[in-house]
């Protein structure tokens, strides 16, 4: 049983006295106070239920028993570092190993996802002993001082843009330069980073790395037109740079057909560094970076040692190896093709009924629903989907949006939703949008 | 029971194969493989026990019973993040605020000292709005690209010391260019600081920052003088500057009488930010940084989200709390005094007898023992160093070095380490000098 410490008034009262108030809370006029969770459901301190459509970070489920098991066993044991030799932490690279193209043979643990894009860079600068990077517009790649400089979403925000980082337009083919109706897409966008790469080298520019999440989140739940990482990865090589692909968000099987998101390109396509990290421990910190030999060993070469206090220790890997097994036995990637695909058709139909719903796109259990004000002018219905959201919650559904103007509805449950979830929240949004929204639309434009 | 998956050899091969070299083992020609561990004593794959004597983040001892129970009974209700309101995160915070100088009353919860390291660079950048960065030889701050740049001890194997970090003498007596016979060496080291942060504003430099560890670990297990941070920060804050009290090594009561190593300067020094982390989860990755109102509402004051995906989710709240009991219940701080001055006391006696043993200092169980090839030049005698690590490994007993020149023998045990271990520890290396190293410094010298 989870027991309140406080009434809810005081844990909020406590928290914005001594949590630093840029950490933020869900719904922060009225947040919700989460005792309990399990699979796709929360339960707040009066037991009331609520369906969890976006907390990809518990992959396998909430609190699932087998997670929970495997890391106390391993507790209480042997709870170390990696300067000992264990044999978890090689089970666990020869796990991920055998979901990746043969090159990405060699890992490095860390703790977060910010940990691991790092590190890629780190890694990146030092095999080619370039500096620049290439990111996509609206990017987000961590919280640390390295990816604010790198992540467009931030640094637009804060400090703006630096010298050695450039950004490429986000291959969006319904808000982008180039759209659904372009013959190929896939080119013209990878043409735009050939661009500027051809742009840096004028000024004399070298480029370590291209850096991209395989599916962008932040971006606004963006599916890559085909060809698109083949062809950058093509001018990145020419520019001596690597390709760094971000699966901190996306990786571990979320898209259902394949394990990664960047195999979406097709077997013609890898990339030279992988990172992963959220879905990774079902809540516990850990995350990963995957290279190539030739990578790593380029960092080996500097003499210097790297070494991750927490990362990679034995019950990290032991919590890794036990997510790796619900996703098999349970098939969750089955499921997110089976469930995945039937909360699009089920969005794709509220396209066709509400006009408010200007796209829907998406792969697996990584949908986005995007709204607009109208279809022509393609504007983003930020209020709308802030309205939809607050509604949805009175519904008892968490869900939150995403995109460059937070018009993008966000769908990235735990992977063990199930077609009755998809249904219920559907057929709330469609009693919502039936209801209330068209009306604030029609007030607004 | 611990069951070998592999034969020794067998993980070693592996870990070659699949786990980056840069990240290194103890004892790299022939590394330990240990299998499960209790308190202070690790035990390997045929059952063979080992002291410990460097496991700083097993803080109350290795797998004590009561965090695993915390982290199990936590990890089964909930395991989310910090965008939901929960009890554990304020209840954490509150505890830690209460053995804090009352300024320091606001917390950002992060996976690793490295996370909050960078953390705390960014707050005081944006509080100060300055960027530049006061750092001591030698230090160590972090793994993290932001790190490496205000971390002598690695910049200078790397890419070198960027313009805008500015490095101070380590304020060491017995290496260092004021020693035991200076008559006020605080003033004199706090002055080398006061001249760096002139010499930087003739260049029209601005000082964000001073950072150090409150004892200098890497540095080689330092204590600093009287009255050098209290005058330190002074010289800062006269710049415009904060200063960052690294306590991810010292922290959580090592040095016994107090629970913050910046405590040993007296009651008239606080810190304006203090980082914290390895022993805060005895191996679980969490980390934090404390500061002030002033500086956390500068920093909420950009507007911009701080999001930190683990950072202070439920269970590594949980554990960080059932460590804090264990601290107080089985009085470690009480224990860390009079284990720690016993086993300072014998080391002192070791440097009566043997000529090999050059200073012995410390505080509490954080110990530095310092091996020189004569006691007049202070030459350091890192080979002997190298070969003491190695005789007290096949008498089972773990132990590693520091210092610029790998020459300290280095004592951070497990906090539960007993008079008994102390003195099994120190009559091993009795044995040893006496026996073996005499000889190997004869023909050295």
């Amino acid at each position: 049983m989870a027991l309140e410490v406080f009434h809810k008034d005081e844990t909020l009262q406590m928290r914005r006295k001594l949590i630093g108030q840029s950490c933020r809370l869900f719904f922060s006029h009225d947040p919700v106070k989460i005792m309990r969770a399990r699979g796709q459901y929360l339960y707040d301190e009066n037991g009331m239920q609520y369906l969890d459509c976006i907390s990809n970070v518990q992959h396998v489920g909430h609190c699932h028993p087998s997670i929970t098991q495997a890391a106390a066993a391993q507790m209480d044991l042997l709870y170390s570092n990696t300067r000992f030799l264990h044999d978890n932490i090689v089970l666990y690279a020869n796990r991920l190993a055998a979901t990746l193209p043969k090159k990405l043979c060699v890992f490095y643990f860390v703790n977060s996802g910010s940990e691991a894009n790092d590190l890629a860079l780190r890694l990146a600068r030092q095999y080619t002993r370039h500096q620049d990077v290439i990111v996509l517009d609206y990017a987000y790649h961590g919280h640390l001082t390295s990816l604010i400089d790198i992540s467009p979403y931030k640094f637009r925000k804060l400090e703006g843009q630096k010298e050695g980082v450039h950004v490429a337009p986000l291959p969006d083919t319904y808000h982008g330069i180039y759209r659904e109706d372009h013959l190929d897409p896939g080119q013209a966008y990878a043409d735009t980073v050939k661009s500027l790469i051809e742009e840096a080298h004028k000024k004399g520019r070298k480029i370590s790395s291209f850096f991209a999440e395989s599916l962008p989140s932040v971006g606004g739940q963006i599916i890559f037109p085909t060809g698109y990482c083949k062809r950058v990865a093509e001018s990145v090589h020419e520019a001596g740079g690597v390709y760094v692909a971000d699966e901190i968000q996306t990786g571990f099987g979320r898209v259902g057909s394949h394990f990664w998101a960047f195999q979406l390109q097709g077997e013609d396509f890898c990339p030279d560094i992988v990172t992963m990290g959220k879905p990774m421990g079902n809540g516990h910190p850990i995350a990963c970076v995957a290279t190539t030999e030739e990578i790593a060993d380029a960092f080996t070469a500097n003499g210097v040692e790297y070494f991750n206090t927490f990362g990679g220790n034995p019950v990290s890997c032991a919590i890794g190896l036990a997510v790796l097994d619900v996703i098999e036995k349970e098939d969750l990637r089955g499921n997110a093709v089976r469930v995945g695909g039937h909360l699009k058709q089920l969005l794709l139909q509220l396209q066709t009924k509400h006009p408010l719903v200007g796209d829907v796109r998406g792969v697996g259990l990584f949908i986005g629903m995007e709204l607009v004000k109208d279809r022509v002018s393609r504007k983003p219905a930020t209020e709308e989907a802030a309205h939809l959201v607050r509604r949805l919650k009175e519904e008892r559904i968490v869900i939150s949006t995403d995109g460059p103007w937070d018009s993008v509805i966000k769908f990235k449950p735990p992977m063990c939703f199930s077609i009755e979830d998809a249904e219920r929240v559907s057929t709330c949004i469609d009693q919502i949008l039936g209801a209330g929204l068209q009306g604030s639309i029609s007030r607004n434009t």
